[in-house]
């Protein structure tokens, strides 16, 4: 399915299975510090490579990556979890063993991870193919997260029955059968007058942007995306004018959305936090809404067996009956010159975005670090990821490490806090075994800065201890010639370290940002602010 | 309910009722790294004080911890979850905000918390506070965990209700209904003839050892306990003749158990790690069960309304026509002496037992260590524990810090390996901010020993990176005088790391054991044999 490792934690009922994975030389294991973190490094490497596994132990594993996994399912992420289990026969005994509560029942974890809505199969010895075969075509249609219980006993079971020799492209085998549907939505994309295109994450994930960009370059229409919503999209487009945050948007970004009569929403979910707390200017009224799952015309939803693909392989080959102007997106991202001052969010962003190169990814933590990042414009071939529904902190920096793994020929650039590192900063150790080489920006302001600027500015609730990031390499198993340890606090050793970390292309270099506690993005500035009235 | 410490991370759904800790004079706000390490922390808290609470936040926050929780299910350990959620209006607008998938639903995480069998309350402005005592009840009669979902509206609320100003004691107000059950009960004990009485955890639960202990004193009954048993029991009883682990356990404790008529099992569960992989020598047949939920005699259940703690304290007062001889439990344990051979881990073992005092408390991480140290007697004020059932790797470090922070009078002595350390070690970060003092041993074995004797003894995928423990104090903020690093390869150098660590009493200190690969306690090699059979 296009994984050449599998991610994850050994534990007593998985081990026969590892055999399998180590025994091959296709695929390569990569064994995490935690399972959690192992299913951030899957999630991070399924955005870059369209699939990931990573393999738990029951009970105990899998509940400890069931916070990865709910983000996959969230942000839309392709990624199987294999969970090694007691035997058939130990299930079936409801034999007292380890990694249960003791109360002979072995079905409540799968039964959790389904409230979640995970798809799951429980493997048997009569089944287990057709099971396995019917997960690989849920999670290839639907490029959701799914889970797959694997005893121990069927490990070494002979079959004679194959899986699948290649997975087909289901997703072009579903067939449009309501011509409704397809009349409706043709209606009204040629009805619309002064449109505006707003891409959110399924975009990305359906691979659909070349057909969006088709539909723009021949109609000149103004494409945005949502930071929901960046990810492998070419920002270098012509078309392409920005990313959208709701009202809070650069005066700039925002004139596209407030000018148009109507919002093609594509593949997108409008979130609060890439909103800028639901300050979008458009409502159902005015917008056409086309989903993988649904799609909704000015307020009125369309017929269930609408199919996405099809819908945009028409947007691509169609010439609409207007004539707008060509776009003047002038590529205006003014250079910034760096002084001895001290640094700030705002000029950390900048810099971020001036010197991101054609080979980089930025996996932008969702703290400061997202919220000034995600409205910096991409150049050609820069990719940028972030988790800003899910939010759950700590993500970015396996999630970098797993996207790392996915493409060496990348150079991943992580912007994280040291509020946010902590909670998973033991991959470290993973990082220098595996001799990856990402740029890894901490930001240190002293403590959960987006939660101060939320509730809290000076509450102790709010604080961290105060790590020594210096000493993390080492202490993480880092060789003195493996890693490059900066320290910046003004602009300009902002840029020095910029300028170092792109010379040192083969070490993981690790740049200390200092920053004060109440300095953050503007756009998160305001989103605090919405997010604070939400909560009263 | 007895804690005067919340563990927890903050979330902007729980800020506002974080203020209502903070600015409490007797209350304490410990933040933790991450919410997984949250909930051991309070699992381990609980264990000393009879009761632990932690915040998370919604969605992200408590699927992090519910690994956490779902340990304190499987070892019947009192702590309450407290999640933050978005407002009640947001959840019944269904508002696509961050920390839920956008789909509109926000009973998906308290569901899946169902499953596993977690009491629950998710609060509403009306009967919060009935819901509230609800849970309160719930925990101190079952001594079970339990969740509580608080949104951020409730928070400054004002109510005209009052939280019961002390929980009763409701334990004892549960009466026994059933004369039926009790004279079941009460006869079949004063039937018994030679009996051993067997003790699971539930006797440090629900606090009846001394019932037990005047019971077996009376008689002359022979008391053991299991690994998981151990606890706050007292084995310097001259009565307590060991831990038995099945029929692995040494000839010196297996002879009573082999030797008896009847087992009187109490507060027990006979799981696969605690009986050498259900190699136990005395069945249904043989035995009186006498658990809180439920008794069984000899292979007949008892009337539903059977009380625990009234039979308890009938066992105490009974003195059945028995004429057993008394017991001669010679406090046999001889002294070792160190030479400069390498280290091993049964030499390891008996170092650690031997020097263990009255106000230590051993936390034994679940590989090597726990098999190698639950076999060991303690000394009288001495108090262990481990994981036996749920089995976590990296519970007990967490766990062993907030055991800490629940009594500071104690010094806390955690066992655990380097394979095992690594899931959480970022909470040596609030080891040093608290200052607290623990010993910690890190047996650096070279992986996942306990794994490799279970399968793939030179596998990679039982190998993990090579971290630098020297460094790791530092590194997570430990100044100069705040800890101490010892290495110890020769038992010669265990002495004296152990002889150091005592007399630094104010100091964390991390001592570094190194062992083969492949040297297991032999107790572990046994349950390790059994447990790969158990796999086939």
């Amino acid at each position: 399915m296009g994984a050449n490792d599998i991610f994850g934690v050994p534990g007593d009922y998985n081990l026969q299975f590892l055999d399998h994975i180590t025994h091959r030389q296709d695929l390569k294991w990569t064994g995490n510090a935690n399972e959690l973190n192992a299913s951030y490094m899957a999630d991070g490497y399924a955005r870059e490579k369209g699939f990931a596994a990573f393999v738990t132990t029951f009970g105990v594993g899998e509940l400890s990556a069931i916070n990865g996994l709910a983000g996959s399912i969230a942000e839309h992420v392709p990624v199987l979890e294999i969970v090694g289990a007691p035997t058939n026969n130990v299930q079936n005994n409801g034999s007292l063993v380890h990694h249960t509560f003791g109360d002979h029942k072995f079905d409540r974890f799968e039964k959790a991870h389904r409230q979640l809505g995970i798809k799951s199969a429980r493997l048997d010895g009569e089944h287990a193919i057709d099971q396995i075969n019917d997960v690989a075509q849920y999670i290839y249609e639907t490029k959701k997260p799914a889970y797959i219980i694997l005893p121990t006993n069927l490990v070494e079971m002979e079959v004679n029955k194959s899986l699948k020799d290649s997975i087909p492209n289901l997703f072009f085998n579903k067939e449009m059968n309501s011509e409704n549907s397809f009349e409706q939505i043709k209606s009204s994309i040629n009805n619309i007058e002064n449109p505006v295109i707003v891409m959110g994450h399924e975009v990305d994930r359906f691979n659909v942007f070349n057909d969006i960009k088709s539909f723009s370059s021949n109609n000149n229409i103004p494409v945005l995306d949502l930071g929901l919503g960046k990810g492998n999209i070419d920002e270098s487009f012509s078309n392409f004018v920005g990313t959208y945050n709701g009202q809070i948007s650069d005066e700039s970004v925002n004139k596209y959305v407030a000018n148009a009569d109507t919002v093609v929403l594509i593949g997108a979910k409008l979130t609060d936090s890439v909103t800028g707390g639901f300050t979008q200017q458009f409502n159902e009224q005015n917008t056409i809404v086309l989903n993988y799952e649904n799609a909704n015309i000015y307020g009125k939803s369309v017929d269930k067996d609408y199919n996405f693909k099809t819908i945009m392989t028409y947007l691509s080959k169609t010439k609409l009956d207007l004539s707008l102007p060509s776009i003047k997106n002038a590529d205006n991202v003014s250079e910034i010159k760096p002084s001895n001052n001290k640094l700030t969010q705002s000029f950390y962003d900048k810099a971020i975005s001036q010197f991101t190169s054609a080979d980089n990814t930025i996996v932008a933590e969702q703290g400061t670090s997202f919220f000034g990042l995600a409205s910096q414009k991409l150049p050609k071939g820069a990719k940028f990821f972030g988790q800003p529904l899910w939010g759950s902190i700590g993500y970015a920096f396996p999630a970098a490490l797993g996207n790392q793994i996915a493409n060496k020929n990348r150079r991943i650039v992580l912007s994280t806090g040291e509020g946010s590192l902590q909670l998973t900063i033991q991959e470290l150790g993973l990082a220098f075994r595996e001799k990856l080489n990402p740029v890894m920006f901490v930001i240190d302001n002293s403590g959960y800065t987006v939660e101060r600027v939320i509730h809290g500015m000076n509450e102790p609730y709010n604080d961290v201890p105060n790590l020594n990031y210096k000493l993390m390499p080492k202490a993480f198993g880092a060789k003195e010639d493996e890693y490059d340890f900066i320290e910046a606090s003004t602009e300009n050793e902002l840029f020095d370290a910029i300028f170092k970390a792109k010379e040192e292309k083969d070490k993981l270099v690790l740049i200390q940002v200092n920053m004060e506690m109440k300095d953050v993005p503007e756009q998160l500035a305001k989103t605090a602010k919405a997010f604070a009235d939400q909560n009263k």
